[in-house]
């Protein structure tokens, strides 16, 4: 949006610009908080627009920090964590949400291990957070979406920390399709599941999860991947029966009822609910 | 088996093919309950391994032809059904176990629509299921394993039937690898949960699902992925992060208490436990 100001600030120009940037996601929160802070400082002036884009990444990455300090005293030495698609520093910056308690606990020696859901149908588990994770030195495995139950019944995860898009008034969560099922095994085999988000994720006009939009994308993100082959050259290949259609939903609604707490930049809000998101935000 | 027989009927050479077919999979119970039968029988003459081997096929196509009369009762006109992995004829003879009960429903016009939960990491729903469905005209949708619950969630799902690949004495489930989460979703959003499979599928000798060893395979079968690129050549792609590993758990274990009932060729085992599965099987 500051880039936009920079490029041209006549009004039609940064406001095709931020329609644009907003058409790209209907989901997550923080763009269209991000957007529209830096919006209208440009509308005082470009330097405005720049200073507040910046001001936002300082706040995010600060934000992040604090996150990853609250989260990481549930952890305790050895603890095996799952999560789900990417909230890590590539999403946001410098140390991300969901990844930033696991950060912290590695700086401090816990050793904690990774299970990265692969995060069907666009793998961001499998491309971006073992990616983080592998250049930080934590140890990790990729595994399939369809996993995560069978090593909760075993077992093998002591702790469910995820990111979110938007939270509702009352707590209930957006993220990426899958995070509701996680959430519900998470509940059946009694382990502890947290969401990581700064309070900018939270969207008080929206009272309940029902209200947040859910973006259905396009339909060949399922029946089709993409990636190198073995010479390194990117390749696209059908993964489905041809002639078959798919249902792509991007995002789900987790009930606050599944999520033990979620983590923010002011400490942890155990059992949300929307008494003390409200007193939390105040 | 009996080809082997036909081949060579030698103690040796039939005992090493014996021991090379059930070294195949470790999970499934029909594998070792044809295996042993044929081998019983051949041991007798190569003839009777032949007719032993013709005999059981038919069985099998007789059972699910039964399966399907049965679970079709379950289905009311214009259900919305989900499916995970591949049970259709493909994966038996003629009519398949979790599939029979579609395709009775289809042919009495009962216009089902089936989800077929795409089933990472080897694709047997958007690949084997999907073509089976696409090839007898039978509405459906290809998603992704992470969509299941969301779309309990928003009413879309009025039935879930699976298939098998042992189930236990007290009517524990091993299936493809994520069945578990689906039935846990199943039971939190209150969606009938049903497991098809013929008697040959129990395994007496189980006496809960803690006993059924569980297959892990290769992780190169999460890291990468294999299909046809638009020329039609085969390529084989890294869908995740180069130098991270994958843990590849290929079945899991739903405990008896998930399913609402096992539909068998003798009828429906509702609130499957060890006293009504004896009885049936008696």
């Amino acid at each position: 949006m500051a880039q936009a100001f920079l490029e041209n600030d006549s009004q039609e120009f940064v406001e095709n610009a931020r329609k644009e940037i907003e058409a790209t996601r209907p989901t997550a929160r923080n763009l269209f908080y991000a957007v529209e802070k830096v919006f209208a400082a440009g509308l005082q002036s470009t330097t405005k627009a720049v200073a507040k884009a910046e001001a936002i990444a300082a706040k995010d990455a600060e934000d992040s920090f604090a996150i990853g300090n609250f989260g990481n005293e549930l952890i305790r030495a050895g603890f095996n964590i799952a999560t789900h698609c990417n909230a890590g520093w590539l999403a946001f910056v410098d140390y991300g949400t969901a990844l930033s308690p696991v950060y912290r606990a590695h700086e401090e020696g816990k050793d904690p291990f990774v299970y990265a859901d692969e995060t069907r149908p666009r793998g961001q588990g499998a491309r971006l957070t073992a990616w983080e994770l592998n250049n930080a030195g934590i140890r990790h495995a990729i595994i399939p979406d369809n996993a995560t139950a069978h090593l909760m019944s075993q077992g093998k995860i002591d702790l469910m920390i995820v990111g979110a898009d938007r939270i509702a008034a009352n707590g209930d969560v957006a993220n990426k399709i899958g995070t509701l099922e996680k959430a519900v095994a998470a509940r059946y085999f009694n382990i502890p599941f947290f969401v990581a988000a700064p309070l900018s994720t939270f969207d008080r006009s929206c009272s309940t999860g029902k209200e947040i939009p859910i973006e259905y994308r396009a339909e060949e993100e399922v029946l089709y991947q993409s990636g190198p082959d073995e010479d390194g050259n990117h390749q696209k290949i059908l993964v489905s029966s041809p002639g078959s259609g798919a249902v792509n939903p991007a995002f789900d609604i987790t009930p606050a009822a599944l999520v033990s707490g979620i983590i923010t930049e002011k400490g942890i809000i155990y059992s949300p609910d929307k008494e003390k998101i409200r007193r939390i935000n105040s």
